[in-house]
């Protein structure tokens, strides 16, 4: 136990923070120690803190009980108790902002769960198969904002991983993705706890949730750009549109993607190849949380589904399927990702493993 | 009652023919006065015939319980009782083709919501506020078929009507598409009774049905073409791409819809103003199926829905929403339809009214 | 217009409010020119205040767009508009107690939907169909709180409607109903809106409604109790016991009920034909919301089913199946009704008909 | 591997055989050696039989892949290589009572999810918490069947489990329960694959399940009846009455229970005391698929739930809540198990180690 990084998880009470409590009770490199929320919440015990909302299908674990919260603004009362947090509270734009630059100025490390700094030059958004080479920018990022060893990492929109990795891996490969048009079926664990009221989602669906679309076509094209002159500048060749809709599923987005490549197109078995073959960073230097494969591709017709697919991997695998050429584009497929794992609390686990692995943490 | 057009329905105990009776049980044009099925149900009462597996949520039109069910493939018994068919048989391919055309040869007007006549270049799939002129090709069916009062006329499959009857209005302005990526979430009513296994759409979403696609590319382009040397020709310069998705709804069809223009572009305001203003021959006519409006655009960010969009027009009009520019394309929407009404039956009585107003039936 | 009776509807803008407007749109006797809501809506259109909380799947009635929403608790600018209202304000209870009993003061016939005077002795909770003559307390009512013109009824829990009215036919024939143990299986919109989280309801069933299994219990017995010296007595021989589950429906609730009879006891043939003759005082008034017949007994095995049943006879009809024997009880059946019209609004509209056809409201 | 106990699946293909072989891919008593299905799928092997309805959410072990189905029928192929089978053959009653019976007499030890024998005075019907001494019988049906070695046991109906443990927890304490009323909320997979139509379990519930209540009200008095003169007899002092109805769930039914006792009741607290206390020769045996504890009891008002209790104990757990008193009988609770483990394979396969572990196999 001793051995272990201590961390702290701000915004504890919410689904996020509970997801993380979930993912990390037994992690290899990670104990934590402090839990954090809103001032309602300071001076209880977890147990108490969350009498009522938790919301897990597995019980709350019992070695995070009887963790006294702590005010997630209060970042002086962390000092000598933890290095890193995952930060998930939940705050108007404005004081996310404010409060997740004081923990990093007092020296933490912050992985963010928050859309608040997914736009700011000097802050990666991680994927970490895809890009983390964008973890250089942390010394300018410490350099211009005067912090020391704290620095700030956030984590993409839960909306992108099922195409993103799949995307990436034909990138990789050398041939250069031009277009997009993605239509995702979202699942509702991804609005938070209570998200759609039941009543909108009984023999429906919404074909719209709100920012997310935008989210969906400005975090890949930054997550595929590269950094120059001190600045993560976003892949300027790439175009993305997309159409978000939520579906009466608990967890698990699919993503319906018709691609077109620019300049030399791969074969069918090529793609097919790279999918399986794909290998990166988190595989290759073994993190705990890294799925082995990454990429799951299905030959079944009719998947992948929510319900079978989504935990592949322990959650943290890309299922695909429907490999087959677009009438107007070049190729479309189906894409899966569990939301709440590789799309939220689990994708941010990878990071931070990341950032040890890089030496960011120790 | 005298006055009334006696009709036929062929597969009467299927979904589609139930459908037909509950739609047709108070029409102002037709009575229905025959009803043939396979021929297992033959010589019961169509109550006998029915029992156990009659799927319609209101209860069985107590004037078609006692008619004694025909086997459709017995056309002679049929002659002199009704002048036009709707046609729901269902039997392999083969079959349906040799079935409907002794219907035809034997002097019936052929309504027919099979696929297998759709892409038969004398055979008209029509969606009769886009294709009415599409019927002059009967004249030739006739003569080359040798059929001196029957015909033939069939409607497409029920996953297009939500984009088509919106993209038409705009073609109708004047306006050329080149592109359209449309992805669908169809719902379960889609496959006949008793379709999806419950247990495979609950928590779950299923992104294939089979044939879907291939009819969702190809039907459109047929009915937007012409008639040119006695053929039905289709549109060369329209491509489309279909994902066609289940999803854990009764009734009602939704397309998300990303299309591209050829030359000239309109501006947002034209589009709805189109829209709105839309109007095509089954509205001129007052034709009593034809939904006035035929579009209806809602302003609110989250619709069409499913549930509170499906009946609109008597579930034969076509609601459309999120029109917004695309990042790929040139603009996006979602479009809904009901799929079982005006996908389905109710769009079949919709183009057996309009051959009755342009006297192909009397 | 001019000879229909004006009515108001106080918390309009929730989903009852909503129900009410929905249901009282074309109304025959009533006619809603009066809006109340909470003081945040009050001076706003009621288009303005409903703006993004319309939940009907209709549309809002283009005739209550334009009125002006009134604070529900300022009753003196209602004189002169209205006679009689319709309650579903969301308050606290002591703030309802206080405010209907103000409308009620100031001359105001008052039908609601809130439980708090439930539970009073001189005010009758009403089921047209059981017990109209409760409305008999109406004078004492009225003499003991100093009213002159106004009064106070109100409608029962939206839980027990289905086997309320069928047991009560059984009672009116003679027989004497001692136990019934009674599990219902609710929808979702009896919660309101939003209700439900939608995560809670995915496949899942929640054994648990708050406070809903004590008014399953409690009111049964009020509403077939009788008058005696001035109060409504319940009726002590009759022990209900209930158990609630939320269930993903969105409206209809069912009832599974065992039941046991003191003394004579009827053949199963002879509930059938109870059932099937029952008629009430609003059916013999022939009241415009009354369903004739009030009570559809379905052969099938499968029946009554939510999504085939709710809406028999407007909404406003109870549906009951599966009539057999009890291995513990007598008899055992399922029925099912409408919770937002039969066991909501409807129930209340009905209500108001009887005030009105025994001369409570001119 | 070669220590191991060599096992058959009779009826691999089905739903339920289907789930054996998800429980059994690592069992540490039990090899799955041979594969019995309908003579369509004999000379294949289970992946080819398989082929397109494998429809667990896991994938098809690899090991069970390349093994050639038999056809059950013939039983003698089976000779040598396996001492005992599961039976979950589809076939009519005759049919499985003439099937199983061979295989029995051909001495392998049977143990079957099957109904076909459960009325029979000689099988036991075991949940072997409850009823292991009903074993005892084996004997007497060996004697009286001329069978050597093999023997036939039954696991009951998968509509009982929930309720059935707790009650007996009571029962075993001391306590005599009279009377019980129970209403189930039953998951599509107790229907096997397909199950009902999504269209039917969407929106909607439906309130009969053919034969369920039957044995829902028979098997528990054979299960907690004893041996007298070489046969089974039920216990003639307890009266169920059940309600099933279908929810729209995939997996975990639920029981709304009222119960009475005869002579002395106990406290609230005894219950809670008994139940969380309980424990029997599974447990005490320390069966590899015993779950510790047996019963689960939940303090919050709205569990159990299905999504998030149904996999408690590796899904072999019973999951009770809500104990209160009941207006009507002495005391009311719900309770929950999952149907496809503990109330199908997983029963079957405890009941396989309890009679490992009392010597029947060897």
């Amino acid at each position: 136990m001793n051995s272990k990084i201590q961390v702290g998880v701000l915004g504890a009470t919410g689904m996020v923070g509970q997801n993380y409590l979930r993912l990390l009770q037994n992690h290899p490199w990670f104990e934590v120690v402090y839990l954090a929320a809103s001032p309602n919440s300071a001076g209880k015990t977890y147990q108490e803190a969350i009498a009522g909302r938790w919301h897990m299908r597995e019980n709350l674990p019992a070695k995070f009980a009887k963790i006294v919260v702590e005010d997630a603004s209060q970042v002086d009362k962390a000092l000598g108790k933890c290095q890193m947090v995952f930060s998930a509270v939940e705050m108007d734009k404005h004081s996310i902002l404010a409060v997740e630059a004081e923990w990093a100025a007092k020296g933490f490390g912050v992985v963010s769960n928050n859309s608040a700094y997914r736009y700011t030059d000097d802050v990666p958004v991680l994927i970490p198969e895809i890009n983390p080479e964008h973890l250089d920018i942390l010394a300018v990022q410490q350099k211009q904002r005067g912090w020391k060893k704290g620095f700030l990492v956030v984590k993409p929109n839960c909306s992108i991983q099922s195409f993103m990795i799949p995307i990436y891996a034909l990138i990789k490969a050398g041939y250069k993705i031009d277009k997009m048009i993605v239509t995702t079926l979202q699942a509702v664990s991804g609005a938070g706890y209570p998200g759609p009221a039941s009543i909108d989602l009984i023999d429906n669906i919404i074909p719209y949730i709100g920012g997310e679309e935008e989210k969906s076509e400005i975090e890949p094209v930054k997550i595929l750009g590269s950094i120059k002159d001190g600045k993560i500048v976003s892949n300027p060749d790439i175009k993305i549109s997309a159409h978000c809709n939520r579906v009466p599923v608990t967890d698990g987005h699919t993503a319906c993607v018709s691609l077109q490549f620019a300049g030399r197109k791969p074969e069918m078995a090529d793609i097919l190849r790279i999918w399986k073959e794909f290998t990166a960073e988190p595989q290759e230097r073994k993190l705990p949380s890294a799925p082995i494969p990454a990429i799951v591709y299905r030959d079944e017709n009719e998947r992948p589904q929510p319900q079978k697919d989504r935990d592949t991997g322990n959650g943290m695998a890309v299922t695909v399927g429907r490999l087959r050429k677009c009438n107007v584009f070049d190729y479309r497929f189906s894409g899966l990702h569990h939301n709440t794992v590789r799309g939220a609390a689990g994708g941010a686990i990878l990071t931070a493993e990341l950032l040890v692995a890089r030496g960011y943490v120790k």
